[in-house]
C-alpha cells in the first residue's frame, strides 16, 4: 500500500503539470539543433543541461571530439538498481520548408499534437524520462532506482563519437540497464518495446563529368554524363526485384529465430489501412516476406537523395559536371557497418574508379537477449501507464546507437517509443501527440518505480 | 570601287561606336528575360523592339499564345533580296547561381569578355545583326537588301508557339533567306557556318511514392522509393554503353552523305586541347565514331536534372516521396520529336504506368541543302569579316527551330554563330569575347553586302 500512494503521488504530479511540461518542450524545440549542418548545437546543449537541472538533475555537459554529450545523474541509494536513460537532443535537418505547414523551430499545438522539428524524434520523448524523475522529486517521492541520463548530440548524423565516449566513461556511465524512447509506437497505437535495432551504414556517392556544365546540344554525345553513371552504377548494386547485388551483401544475416517469428506473428496488422496511410498500391519488395519481417529481420538499400543539374521549374539542357547520390542501409545482425562500406567501396573502385565514395556515418545493429529479467517488468509497467496490453517487437526498424548499451556497456537495453506512428520523424510536419507525451511521461515514470525490482 | 567604298563606310562606323555598341547589349543583359521562369519577358520584349526602332528598324510586337514576337523591317526595295535575322530575347535559368563570378543580369566587362546571362545566348549575337543594319542607316548606306527580323521570346523553351506565328505570318515574314547566328564558333576561333541543327526533344519523369517522406529506418523495406524507380528504368532505356534501347530509337536515323563526311574530315580537331578544357579523360560514347559525327549525326538521350529527397549538406535518412528526371534528347534528321515522345510515353506505360511523362518542348531537326547559292557568298562574306578561312559545318549540334525556315517558309537558311566556344551558354558564367562581339557586327554587315547578290 505505501508503494501504492508513492507511485500514485508521482502520477498525480505529472498530470498536475501537464501545461508547464508541454512548455519546457515548446521551449526545447524552439532551439534548432541541426547537427547535419551544425546549426544551435552548444545552445541547445546549454538548454538541455537547464531542463535537466530545474528537473533536479545533476547535469553536466562533457565535450567529444564532435558535439557535446550531456551526462545527468540523480542518485537514490548504491544499493538500487542503476537505469541509465539514453536520448539525443539533435535534429534532422527540417528541409523542405516549404512542405511545413507551421514553422518547424516554432512549435504550434493544433488537432491535439505540438508540431515542430525534434518534438518527436527526440526531445519530446527523452523529455519524458526527465519529467517523470522532476514528478518523483516535486512530489517528495524517493526516487527507487539511481538513474543516470546520457543525452548526446549527433545521433542523426549516426553518432559518430558516442562510442568513444562510452568507451572511456564506463564507470561514470556503469548501469544495470539502459532504456531509450524514440521512433513509433506500433500503428495500432498500443505501446511498444523493442529488443534492439537495426544498424545503418550512410555514404554519398559522387560522380563527375567534365569541370563544369556543358550545352547539352552543342556538346551532346562527347561530354560524359555523370547522372548517367551513378544510374547505371545504382542500377547494378540493386535490382529491380530490390535484391541487393553487392557481393556478401547478405552473408552475415541472421534469420528470425522461432521466438522472433512468434512475436511478429502477434504484432497487429492492417494492411488495408497502412496502404491507405501511405497512399501506395503495394508495399516494396519481395511480396513473400512478411511486413515487419521486412521493417526487422532485412536489411535496406535506400536511396536518401538523388542531385544532378537543373530539376526546377522548366527546363535547363545541359549536362551536369556533378552527379550526388546519398544513401542509407539498414542493417540486421550480424551486418557490420565495416564491412558493408568496405564492400561498396571495393565495387566502385573496380567499377568506376572516378566515382567518390564518402562515409556519412554508422551504427551497429543491436539484440538484447529476449530473457532478460528487465522485459516482464518494463511490459508491466506500460501496461499500468497505458492501460493495454504492450507489444514487444523483436527488434525496431530503425537505427540508434543501441550498441554501446548491448556490445560495449554489456548491458540489457530497451527500446521504449513513445511517439504516434505518424510522428513524421525525419519528413516536414514532425509531430507528436499530446496525450502521448503525457503519458510517456507517466510510462518513465512506471518504469522507473519497476525497475527497483531488478535487484 | 564604289560598292568597296560603301561597305568600307559601313564597316568604319561600326569600328566607331564599339563603346555605345557595348553599352546597348549590357542594357540588353541587364534585363532578365527567364523563359522558363516566365521572368522579365515583357519587359525584355519592349526594351528589343525599342533597340530595333533606335537601329532605324520599324518594330512591332506580335502576341503568341506563348511570350510576343518582336517583328522588324527595313526595306530597300521590292527587286532587293530579303534576309530575314532571327534571333531570341529570351534566356535560360541562371541556376545555380553560386558558381557565377559576377551576378548574371549585372553584365561585366573583364578579361575583354562580357559576362552574364545571354550575352551570348542569344542577345549578344542577334544584336550584331541589328548594329550592322544601324551601321548602314547611320552612316547614310543605302542598304543593299531588305532585311526583316524575327526575335522570338521562347526559344529556351523549344520555341512552343513559333511555328504557328510563323505558318499564321508567311507574307510578313516572306524572305529569300535566313540567317541566324546562335551557339558558339568552333573551338579552333575560326568563323563557322552550320546548314542545319539538330533536333530536340525534352520531357519531364515523374516517379511518386509514398504520399510523403517516411524514416528510412523505421519504414525501409516497406515504402516504394521513387527514386529507384526511376533508375532502373532510365537504365533500361540506355545502357552503359551509350547505346539507347528506346525501341525504334534510331530507325530514322539518317547517316551523314559522303559530302557530310568531307566537310566533317575537314574539320580541325584538336583531341587532346579538347579534353584537357574539359576535364575529362576520353569523350563519351562509342569511340569508333568520330567527334563531330557524334555531335552532329548522332541522337543523344541526356539527363539535364535529377532530384529526389535531400542531397544537402549531411544526411536525412528518408525514403522520398518523388523522384524527378528531367532529360532531352537531341535528334537528327530524320527523327521526328513527335513520335520520339510517343515512344517514350509507350514504353514508360508498359513499364511503370505511375510514372508521369510531362513534355516540355521540342524542335524538329532542319536541313538547308548544300548546293543553296547563298553558302558562298556568306562565306566569302565571313572571309572578309574575320579575314580567315570559315568552317563549314554540315550540321550544328545545338538545336534552334531552324525548321520553321527551311520546312514552313521553305527556304534556304544559315547558321552563322558568333560566340567564342567557351561561352558557356546554358552554364554558369556565360560570357562573350569582345572582339567576337563587334568582329560579329561586321560579319552581319558583310553578310548583308554580299547577299544583295543572291537574286
Amino acid at each position: 500500500m505505501a508503494d501504492y500512494s508513492a507511485i500514485n503521488r508521482v502520477i498525480s504530479d505529472i498530470a498536475r503539470n501537464e501545461e508547464r511540461n508541454l512548455a519546457i518542450l515548446k521551449e526545447l524545440v524552439s532551439q534548432p539543433t541541426v547537427s547535419a549542418q551544425g546549426i544551435g548545437i552548444r545552445e541547445g546543449a546549454n538548454l538541455v543541461a537547464k531542463v535537466l537541472k530545474d528537473a533536479g538533475i545533476q547535469a553536466e555537459i562533457y565535450e567529444t571530439a564532435g558535439n557535446p554529450v550531456i551526462f545527468g545523474q540523480r542518485s537514490a541509494s548504491p544499493d538500487k538498481p542503476t537505469l541509465l536513460f539514453y536520448g539525443h537532443y539533435d535534429v534532422q535537418p527540417p528541409e523542405p520548408m516549404e512542405l511545413w505547414l507551421s514553422d518547424p523551430f516554432k512549435p504550434e499545438v493544433r488537432e491535439g499534437r505540438i508540431w515542430g522539428r525534434g518534438v518527436a524524434d527526440n526531445k519530446g520523448q527523452f523529455l519524458a524520462h526527465v519529467l517523470a524523475v522532476r514528478a518523483y522529486v516535486e512530489s517528495r517521492t524517493e526516487l527507487p532506482v539511481n538513474v543516470k541520463f546520457l543525452l548526446e548530440g549527433e545521433e542523426e548524423c549516426s553518432s559518430p563519437f558516442l562510442a568513444t565516449f562510452v568507451q572511456e566513461n564506463l564507470p561514470l556511465l556503469k548501469a544495470d540497464i539502459a532504456v531509450t524512447s524514440d521512433g513509433p509506437m506500433h500503428p495500432s497505437g498500443r505501446p511498444t518495446m523493442a529488443l534492439g535495432v537495426r544498424g545503418i551504414m550512410t555514404a554519398q556517392l559522387r560522380a563527375k563529368g567534365a569541370k563544369k556544365d556543358y550545352h547539352s546540344g552543342n556538346y551532346g554525345g562527347v561530354v560524359p554524363n555523370p547522372a548517367w553513371k551513378l544510374i547505371h552504377l545504382l542500377a547494378g548494386l540493386k535490382d529491380e526485384t530490390g535484391h541487393i547485388s553487392l557481393p556478401g551483401f547478405y552473408d552475415e544475416v541472421v534469420p528470425p529465430t522461432e521466438k522472433d517469428r512468434e512475436l511478429l506473428r502477434a504484432l497487429p496488422f492492417d494492411r488495408e489501412a497502412l496502404l491507405g496511410e501511405m497512399g501506395i498500391e503495394e508495399f516494396d519488395g519481395d511480396p513473400n516476406i512478411p511486413y515487419f519481417e521486412k521493417i526487422m529481420f532485412r536489411p535496406t538499400f535506400n536511396i536518401c537523395g538523388f542531385k544532378s543539374g537543373y530539376a526546377g521549374q522548366g527546363s535547363k539542357t545541359i549536362i551536369p559536371s556533378e552527379a550526388i547520390v546519398k544513401f542509407d542501409t539498414r542493417l540486421v545482425v550480424n551486418q557490420d557497418p565495416e564491412k558493408i562500406l568496405a564492400a561498396f567501396k571495393e565495387y566502385i573502385a573496380k567499377k568506376d574508379p572516378n566515382i567518390e565514395v564518402s562515409f556519412l556515418g554508422s551504427m551497429k545493429p543491436s539484440k538484447t537477449p529476449s530473457d532478460s529479467p528487465a522485459i516482464p517488468i518494463a511490459m508491466e509497467a506500460l501496461k499500468k501507464a497505458y492501460d493495454e496490453e504492450p507489444l514487444l517487437l523483436p527488434t525496431f526498424g530503425g537505427s540508434l546507437p543501441d550498441y554501446v548499451f548491448t556490445k560495449i556497456m554489456k548491458i540489457p537495453s530497451l527500446i521504449i517509443p513513445y511517439a504516434n506512428a505518424d510522428e513524421n520523424n525525419h519528413a516536414p510536419n514532425e509531430n507528436l501527440a499530446l496525450d502521448l507525451y503525457y503519458k510517456g511521461i507517466k510510462a518513465s515514470a512506471h518504469i522507473i518505480w519497476g525497475l527497483q525490482g531488478l535487484k
